[in-house]
């Protein structure tokens, strides 16, 4: 199904209600947890045909704009004005933010400027039983009723189809500065973390990448100071906001950095270099694939002062159970990629591979963390729900579910654990 | 009942649920739309108890509180540590941080850092059937199932009862500067609004001051330098952050508001000029109350550059409805307090008021606005909410508020018109 507006998205829903039929919303497909998939069948419906940016609303910081607006795209529109739509998922030159809402996307900004929940001031939604509601609205301030548009961020396409989002923006940094530091210790990294909070600076971003995770990619572009001998991590921080605060930021943050220990502070002096330093965030993806055909890709994160117990913990599992484990991530917010890779071939791999899994996310709920910072449940992640939270909390959430969807036809499957 | 813990709370929901006996949390009851009365009778539970701050954890940028705190509280203890926690009503002093998150609270610094709900990051409630559940986390980001925690942040004590907060927290600025601008058109302070946007500078609070209510704060303060001569609104604007940072943006601004025809452009040279000029908005409630007994003061909102409109429509229904209304607020927000000032013995002025209230609240939401921003509806505003909600959209807030809430014990009569 492919509607063009809110009446056809409206008029299908109704037909698939009475018939009992599931619908599953499809944004671009990006998403890493199976969200956008069929996994019960029934009716695809692609929001392919609603692409349009409704409104750029310089006065009042506010852009409306249908579900499949690429979000890379949006960001352009809106910065050729000078304003500024903050989250950046890694995929944001392919998902749209239909997707990024329903699924709550987050990205390295997310660390100063929040994730996409902090952007979504209202929503036009097709409940599953046809109805077409209103949430929140043109305003930052709305406290009638329920705030029934941050319940739909992030829910997935469980709760209903997202068929106009007004998103609050704010105006562009005019500037910006990278610094690229280097550790020959994990920890030293996550203190170089703590001493920039210290300073009381909050970067735009502040990646980590690990050792491992840096292997790969000077092997994959065969460009070998990318990894120097010895080294532990990187992080990659950046700065923004006016020229004057941009300049005190930056030398503090590496002050910061040197006193937490890093063998290597570099400073981006132009557009070039600055690109130079993001390559190896950049590239990690594709490089992590040429050392294994998959990967378990979890975004779990932590309480980010207990990041090196999360990388203890993923050393351990490693070891445990013979498995190659990249890391790399948000540091800022505690949010760290780990990548579990596995030969799809190796049956032996594989089984160990998804027994480190339920580990780590043990591990990870035991550092008062969260295993999915990012990516969402949808149906990859939903028989490790129980691991994170209370029977009353899930069944709670059902009964929440029902109030929307009182026959079960939305995206089906999704977010909760099926009994066995 | 003055539960001292949890389990205590727990245990009195219990009792009360099997008995079918409505409970009503209560703060420190320093709400406008009379969220915290038993309009229904049955227990009244007052967290007063439960004050305790129980965390503040510099690194991790994170404070753990029972929700009796007072907010001003809150933040006199986190800004020693060099810590912020932005949200600011007016009622800080008074209010507590339980009662914060139930309402939702803003304040004058909501137009650059967000009101309360931007700010809470889990909490551990009791639901109306006695279980304890915890909703979100320590960490900013988690998308693992619904967002419970944004559903109760705003939910007026009508779903669960908040027994523990987390909350984030920012670096607090280092420094501010306080502009003081006069204009003798509302228009042309408005204007002065979107012209300190078009500078691309997003300030801490930009406050707006109506005529009439400097009046009454001049006459209350016998200064009568307060309120000169053909003043139709005044605009009280900060800005903070880092000191470089801070200049340029304050210079900025008084450009912006010079380009809107600002008569005065006034700006504080130390802390105690700061002071004065803010003295005008913090006696503004106090003063209101000299010229009548009684206020019907409602926090509506629109999207900012209909501000102007606002002001007209108030201006039609005061000349309409032969009634004094001064207003102030937020106009970065364009969250502007409007008060029908009232004689209560006075039974026909207290009709026309009733009348008028109903016609603002049709405008606001003609002009794309919500009739509250700050003070939810409680009992005082439910029978509005048809105004701004659709038959199907209460429908679905009721069907959400029965998933909490099977027997419909907690606060009872709030948020939903009940029929005559």
């Amino acid at each position: 199904m492919f509607p063009a507006n809110t009446a056809e998205v409206a008029a299908v829903v109704r037909a698939c209600a009475e018939r009992r039929v599931p619908i599953v919303p499809r944004g671009a497909g990006t998403g890493y947890t199976g969200g956008a998939v069929p996994s019960r069948g029934g009716v695809v419906m692609s929001l392919e045909r609603m692409n349009r940016i409704l409104e750029i609303d310089e006065a009042n910081l506010i852009a409306v704009v249908e579900p499949h607006v690429v979000t890379g795209d949006l960001q352009d529109a809106v910065e050729k004005v000078g304003l500024f739509y903050p989250p950046d998922p890694a995929s944001l030159r392919q998902s749209v933010i239909g997707g990024n809402v329903a699924e709550c996307a987050g990205g390295p900004r997310a660390f100063k400027y929040g994730t996409t929940k902090q952007y979504v001031l209202g929503l036009e939604a097709v409940l599953p039983t046809g109805e077409i509601v209103e949430t929140g609205g043109k305003v930052v301030k709305n406290v009638v009723g329920y705030d029934l548009t941050h319940l739909l961020v992030g829910s997935e396409g469980t709760l209903a189809i997202i068929t106009k989002i007004i998103l609050r923006l704010i105006p562009k940094p005019p500037m910006h500065a990278t610094i690229r530091a280097t550790f020959q210790r994990v920890e030293d990294a996550v203190n170089g973390v703590t001493e920039i909070i210290r300073e009381r600076v909050v970067p735009a971003a502040v990646e980590l990448v690990d050792g491992q995770s840096l292997e790969a990619v000077a092997r994959n572009l065969q460009v070998r100071s990318l990894a120097p001998e010895g080294t532990a991590a990187i992080l990659l921080v950046e700065v923004d906001g006016v020229p004057a605060a941009v300049a005190d930021e930056a030398a503090r943050v590496e002050r910061a950095l040197g006193a937490a220990g890093a063998t290597e502070i570099l400073r981006a002096r132009d557009e070039a270099e600055r690109q130079e330093l993001w390559r190896v965030r950049r590239e990690l993806s594709l490089s992590l694939k040429m050392i294994a055909k998959l990967k378990f890709n979890h975004d779990v994160v932590v309480p980010k002062g207990r990041i090196p117990q999360l990388f203890d913990l993923v050393a351990k599992i490693a070891a445990d159970y013979r498995l190659r484990i990249p890391c790399f991530g948000h540091a800022g917010d505690g949010n760290i990629h780990v990548n579990i890779m596995v030969d799809p071939d190796n049956a032996d791999e594989v089984s160990r591979a998804h027994e480190a899994e339920r580990v780590l996310f043990e591990g990870v709920v035991a550092l008062e963390g969260s295993i999915s910072g990012e990516h969402g449940i949808g149906f990859a992640k939903a028989r490790f729900l129980p691991l994170e939270l209370s029977e009353e909390e899930i069944a709670l959430m059902k009964r929440v579910k029902a109030a929307f969807d009182p026959h079960g036809i939305l995206n089906p499957g999704k977010i909760f654990p099926t009994k066995p």
